[in-house]
């Protein structure tokens, strides 16, 4: 019972807790703010903040959960974050060690939640501005991050290629959208930030991009997933590329003049 | 010596800490990020920084020093956090117990200092514009904070008055300056929000406001201190309000489109 188009974040949440949804969440319940997640003990709550205030680009807070409570009171209340994200990743000291549906075997009362603004709210904006984009890629990069206590790593990035007008279009969109990562960090080149189109995060390879089009380049939520690698974090639950969590908040909550 | 406008961070810092500048920071290196102080131990960091991000508009952070660091590497690397500011309170126990110029003999090597992009920073580009301000007042309002773990408490907010014109004018300016509060987030009747103009935080008590003129409000970064009071907080240090950390970030880094 796969809908093409879900309006309400609830009934979206809804059908991915019982697994009546299990695709990417893109152009899901438009105009809605949709979330990386990362989910912490507390004793990693102060360095992973402070990381995410040094590389606020890659990821701009929407909410951070009491430690053990499950629900997103603020931007989703009646939501559960061990079950409502499509897929989760388990991270065990730096390597990947599983994927999961639900998390609940997981959850523990010193976990925190922290919910990252992410470039698929504002993917049915560029649609509505009429932009064609291609699909999503997500790209390790070369950049680095500012490390915060043990938190250290390369660049994530969202690339999506579209005309050059059209790319012109979505720089002014999303520059007003600081909350979901703002304007992108790179145009052109892949090659300038050491993006790897090879072996992508997310999206299949990709050859080259057309030459009629250009690539932009968002900071993503991502981030803190190579992180994890990169400084061997003891333990890290995260959503999965493309599968985000959907919130009950308006993006036009989080829009700039 | 108290020179008339500095135009350079370091100079001014310099100043302040030989005792040479005593006065407000109003004004002063214009074009450069002013921030305002909070000092905390680690074990407070996680629920303070969760505190920032529940009221953005009052505590946009621009650094969050290493622990027992008083250098903030990032935003005035070489500045010491214990000597640079003019005035700091001291808070124990929900009390304010000192206001010092210099709190090396109080510091440990697990104080952070949290640097809150203020409002100080946006005045040079309203006077830049032509708007003719009234001085700044720092006042306690009724509204309500976010809490965070153990923080809670009234929102501070620094009000200004001007023309109806220059108000307009001024909502548009600081609008693009999310990091420095953004827009106001009242206009007009000071009793709406509670505003105590009888006992200001900051400036003398107010018998009114000129009926011709148009009171804004920004959120503060005073309000840390309130919660310190209400909340109790055991241990505290901020500046005094007016006596903003001045930075060598430029404004213009921090401005959206």
């Amino acid at each position: 019972m796969q809908t093409e188009r879900f309006t309400d974040p609830a009934a979206l949440r809804r059908a991915i807790r019982q697994g009546a949804w299990t695709r990417p969440t893109r152009l899901q319940a438009p105009g809605h703010v949709q979330c990386s997640v990362v989910i912490l003990p507390r004793t990693a709550g102060f360095d992973f903040l402070r990381y995410c205030q040094r590389n606020a680009r890659a990821c701009p807070l929407i909410e951070v959960t009491e430690p053990g409570d499950p629900e997103p009171r603020m931007s989703a209340p009646g939501a559960d974050i061990r079950t409502d994200v499509g897929r989760y990743a388990v991270y065990r000291n730096g390597a990947q060690i599983d994927e999961l549906s639900d998390i609940r075997p997981l959850w523990r009362d010193d976990l925190v939640a922290f919910l990252i603004g992410s470039s698929l709210s504002f993917d049915p904006l560029l649609e509505a501005a009429g932009i064609e984009s291609s699909p999503v890629w997500v790209l390790e990069t070369r950049l680095p991050t500012v490390p915060a206590g043990g938190f250290h790593g390369p660049l994530a990035v969202t690339m999506r290629w579209m005309t050059p007008a059209d790319a012109i279009s979505a720089i002014q969109i999303t520059g007003r959208l600081p909350g979901f990562h703002g304007a992108p960090i790179h145009l052109g080149d892949p090659a300038r930030i050491g993006a790897n189109l090879a072996a992508p995060l997310h999206g299949p390879p990709v050859r080259e991009i057309p030459p009629d089009r250009t690539a932009l380049y968002w900071a993503c939520g991502v981030t803190p997933q190579r992180a994890a690698i990169a400084s061997a974090t003891p333990f890290m639950i995260t959503h999965v590329p493309g599968h985000g969590f959907v919130t009950d908040l308006r993006i036009e909550q989080f829009a700039m003049p």
